[in-house]
């Protein structure tokens, strides 16, 4: 190191000792807190103790070298080596899980886990839900005495033989055929054609020893519907595909390039005929089939993998928001050396995320406790599940289609936040948006799911209007037509706009508009997707409202946070308004003045929570290891985690030996 | 291969003979095309001689193994594999283009690459245009003859130093410093902190031997603003770092990753006095600072970076539209099996974007040709010069904003119209929405762009209020006080909007308005981006309309083409009135009936263009190879384009073991 060197690197030392730096900025941030940050944290994560078992269980992960990702990241790392670190990271929660003794600590781990690795999550999920569930939801009792075991402790490897490649949403026209042997008690799986190969089949690229393939059942040349189907794909031991099996990977993916996403083409494969899951629909031993009383129970995993997109919202963007946030508070810019947060695009933009996400973690919790019962009743009391699950299926339909879209928006949001260091990998957003790409796209298109919400709107709507009393989601429409006699808003100041109550009956009004305008205008896709996004967001609202008000009858470390969430569900209920000012101008419910007292109202709540921004994202407890990017540091003193690599010297001879 | 494996083989081969494919879908849309499509690809590129000379150099790519990219794409590579692929290409690409004798061909050449490698592109235009053109534009005719020569021919590799690991938009608030030393004559260049680090600099990590660096110049301890500076970093010869330069590489990137993209801290670092580019500022020997007659002159180097969105715009996009759109006309989905292009989620969601690429690269010609025209003003005439430049820097801010931003909405859309497959790298548009990133948070963060542009906007209104005559861009403000009267449409039916310079009118209407209550509503920033926003919007569309009445006294080939230019443009002006509806009816511009209007005009307007989409995009004549996605293939055979490749066991036996 030369002297001058030497004299820059101290210079650099002293500075960063003597200047105030960003832990200055947050530490003044998290003063500003008018509820405690702790509690918030239990909250968000249910109670003290799942708060403590996840906290722990972070930890945990971080001690472990077989769990923990070696660097910090793993986009650095080639494809074999992000497989290799996933597969061993699996192998080794296996191993952990069975130490533990506490269930909820275990329960927190595999939580972590999957917060951690988006990887992990999807691998984890493959077999213990959608290959488990499959076999609980469609299987017989012997079916599932016959494989639970297996499927519990990972002696089998289950994967989830669904989309094909020139098929996804529309699964009845699906081409992979499931053909029965009356002569040897057998069913033939086959792939008729290229587009009939099962694709994006988690885990058939390289691991899995089984599949559940959806196929056409057919018997003596008649297709009966589609049925659920266990077939082996691998050798247990060597891991040698099975004759008939051909399978391979997809390659590169745009995120989760640890997971071993495949396709399958089954050349005549021959399985027992009581492979075939068969509580719901049958086929005898002489060919008869017994159809399921409702087809649609088929797709009842969905449902499930659905609802698990709103605990993806919360892990995936709480990171990033937690991540824009601090950085928008600790970085200086401008004439007036301003932090960056303080500006009105700024902070517009993200308040509305951060309270978003309180509104989806009490969504969340409410409709996976309500699916958990309901899904009890498969083994007790079918024709009720049967009832409950057509409402479920289209809520779930259109959560996963209005809130992963708004996933997609607040991601843009964040990293545009972030400036030109969004374009680094090490800060995280790139790839968090890449990945992201999967629940919008995947597991159902949003457009498609959202058409069949909107079915589900219309036919409600419809019996409510032929007197039928509704229940469930579209229990609301029952008292719909009070508000026929509304033809404008009474709104005349901003203090109105601060009772939700008020903003959801609002936001009601715009439903029925948008509902009776579908009537008349039949098949306009563009608007019956937009039904569904508004019933979707005003179900989450109602859902929001009652959950504050469990909070105020509950432990007094939750009622003393009542304010706070009061103010952000506040906000989220006027951001809905902000949101659909068109909607209501264009049917002269809101005049100019309305718009402006709900603008005037919507960005002085968003600069009134600003001034919690940090205390907010801190609740949700994300160390720092966990958001893998130095600009969402917790002490703020970002840069210094930066690194500065030195590179070696490749190519720059033979570029000038050209000269 | 087993008997069962045969057969199945066998039918999948029999299938794909037998059964229409794609292929016949997309022949089908092309026979739907109302225009030359060979001729649209004339104008598009500019001319018959520019688009012959492109697909040539297309040719000349696909046929040269050092050009071409091995595979077809470069994410399967490791990160030294692709600085290695994108130097040997840079190294070739300059010795083919010495044997090249047709400047046209040459120019094509480039261009084709640009196209083809973001990662070229960047690396050639850092020192093509951003290094050269600052020697060119701040450099002396002393300082250019010593150093234009080495430029051009590549002898040195030149970086440009701007942007630091703490700032980067306020460009003031940079803190590298250049202190004058009177003794040696001499400037010393510092790096006094670690937020001081120059960050981002392409070429900086690994191979520039050269950078021009903006530093704060400081004569006697006084700073006298901010100065360029050519630093030289590495040995010519052996690309060793100089003395006090320490400089590495950043690291992974989301798009982008063949370029050496670094940091660069100067500890002290001595060049000579004449290393300053004393052009419009000086210093002397004696150390006598003289100011430039605009200190604004610095950033003229950013204006044509600004630009060169208009071009990465209709290159980036128009590539993934083309895949979009052939894959939307040959996917079939749903109950009737329709073509998912036919559903109206589905094209009145790309039909805009398709028109919007042909009104950009209108846009684009002009404004480009305008720039070049007057930066040879700044040898000849400079007082004329600096009174262009204030024009054109805002409208190349404004335009950098906004199509980037349109840019990044375009590019979601079409990755929600490829469904599930949009997830897989292989279909290009997961990396190109990576890179895209490069434009809306680099060169200029897009939200303090559009305030820049807005400052600019409201500067004229007010001097055009106090009389002044206006010129440029804004000249439209002279006449705009007639919209003053007007406080509602007269819009009754659809045909009027099919006057694109009747939408025009409208638009500048909602433009006064948005400027009136700026004026009013002082420092609301969101309220001046939205105002710029306008502005350009605005702007695209004069110069489309300007464009189109050129080519009707333009060849016989161009004439044929104005009515499907003309309905483009039609499409497009609707689109802005629709995107614009709230605002229209919140201002009580528009009535409900208004609204319907606009809309059914659009969705109108939208199906009667979606008959023409495969023509529209065909006419951008990307080939396959440019394209780097199988769902895009031009023949429409898109499946049979996927590879099933087999991948190896790895790592399942693995997870057996452990129960």
């Amino acid at each position: 190191m030369s002297n001058n060197n030497a004299l820059n690197r101290l210079n650099l030392l002293k500075d960063h000792i003597s200047r105030p730096t960003g832990s200055i900025d947050l530490e003044k941030e998290r003063s500003n807190a008018s509820f405690n940050v702790e509690h918030m944290n239990w909250l968000f994560c249910g109670s003290k103790e799942s708060a403590k078992a996840l906290s722990d269980a972070y930890q945990m992960i971080q001690r472990d070298p077989d769990l923990y990702i070696p660097g910090g990241h793993s986009f650095d790392m080639t494809q074999p080596q992000q497989r290799e670190l996933v597969q061993r990271q699996a192998l080794r929660f296996q191993r952990v899980r069975k130490t533990l003794k506490d269930p909820l600590l275990y329960k927190a781990l595999e939580l972590a886990m999957c917060i951690y690795s988006e990887t992990f999550s999807m691998k984890t999920y493959v077999h213990n839900t959608l290959f488990r569930q499959s076999i609980e939801f469609f299987g017989t009792k012997e079916q599932q005495d016959e494989w639970m075991d297996d499927v519990l402790n990972w002696r089998i490897i289950g994967s989830y033989a669904m989309t094909e490649l020139g098929h996804s949403s529309f699964i009845r026209g699906l081409e992979t055929t499931a053909t029965y042997d009356r002569v040897r008690d057998e069913f033939i799986i086959n792939t008729p054609t290229l587009t009939a190969t099962k694709w994006w089949i988690g885990m058939a690229g390289q691991t899995a020893t089984h599949t559940v393939a959806i196929c056409q059942t057919i018997i003596d040349s008649k297709s009966y519907g589609i049925d659920w189907f266990i077939v082996p794909l691998r050798d247990r031991k060597t891991g040698q595909l099975l004759p008939g099996v051909t399978a391979g990977d997809i390659g590169a993916k745009y995120g989760r390039n640890g997971l071993d996403s495949g396709w399958i083409q089954f050349s005549n494969v021959r399985i027992p005929r009581k492979n075939m899951l068969m509580k719901w629909s049958k086929v005898t031993e002489d060919g008869n089939y017994i159809s399921p009383q409702n087809p649609a129970i088929a797709y009842t995993t969905l449902i499930g993998e659905r609802l698990t997109v709103l605990a993806g919202t919360q892990n995936a963007l709480g990171r990033a928001l937690t991540v824009a946030c601090r950085y928008g508070c600790v970085r200086r810019q401008g004439v007036n050396n301003l932090q960056i947060m303080d500006y009105q695009t700024h902070y517009v933009k993200l308040v509305p995320c951060v309270a978003s996400i309180y509104v989806i973690n009490i969504v969340d919790r409410n409709i996976k406790s309500r699916w958990e019962e309901s899904t009890k009743l498969i083994q007790t009391n079918q024709s009720e599940f049967l009832k409950i699950v057509t409402d479920i299926h289209a809520t779930s339909s259109g959560l996963k289609g209005t809130i992963t879209w708004w996933g997609s928006e607040m991601f843009e949001r964040c990293r545009r936040s972030l400036g030109g260091h969004a374009y680094s990998s090490y800060n995280a957003i790139g790839p968090a948006i890449g990945d992201w790409g999967v629940n919008t796209t995947g597991g159902g298109d949003n457009s498609v799911l959202l058409q069949q919400t909107a079915r589900y709107l219309m036919n409600s709507y419809k019996e409510m209007i032929q007197g039928k009393q509704l229940s469930g989601s579209v229990e609301y429409f029952n008292n719909i037509k009070q508000f026929s006699k509304i033809n404008k808003s009474d709104l005349l100041n901003e203090k109105q706009l601060y009772d939700m109550k008020y903003n959801l009956d609002m936001y009601t009004w715009l439903v029925k508009q948008k509902e009776d305008s579908s009537i008349t205008w039949n098949n306009n896709q563009i608007s019956l997707i937009r039904l569904s996004e508004l019933h979707i967001f005003r179900y989450c609202l109602s859902e929001y409202i009652q959950g504050i008000s469990k909070y105020r009858n509950s432990i007094p470390e939750f009622q003393n946070l009542c304010p706070i969430l009061t103010k952000l569900g506040q906000l989220w209920s006027i951001h809905l308004i902000y949101e659909s000012l068109n909607e209501f101008l264009e049917e002269g419910y809101f005049g100019k003045e309305q718009a402006i007292i709900v603008r005037n109202a919507y960005f002085g709540m968003c600069k009134e929570l600003r001034k919690e921004i940090i205390p907010l994202v801190d609740a949700w407890g994300y160390p720092d290891f966990i958001l893998q990017a130095p600009l969402g540091k917790f002490d703020g003193d970002v840069y210094k985690g930066i690194s500065l690599d030195l590179s070696p010297v490749v190519t720059v001879t033979r570029v000038l030996s050209n000269s």
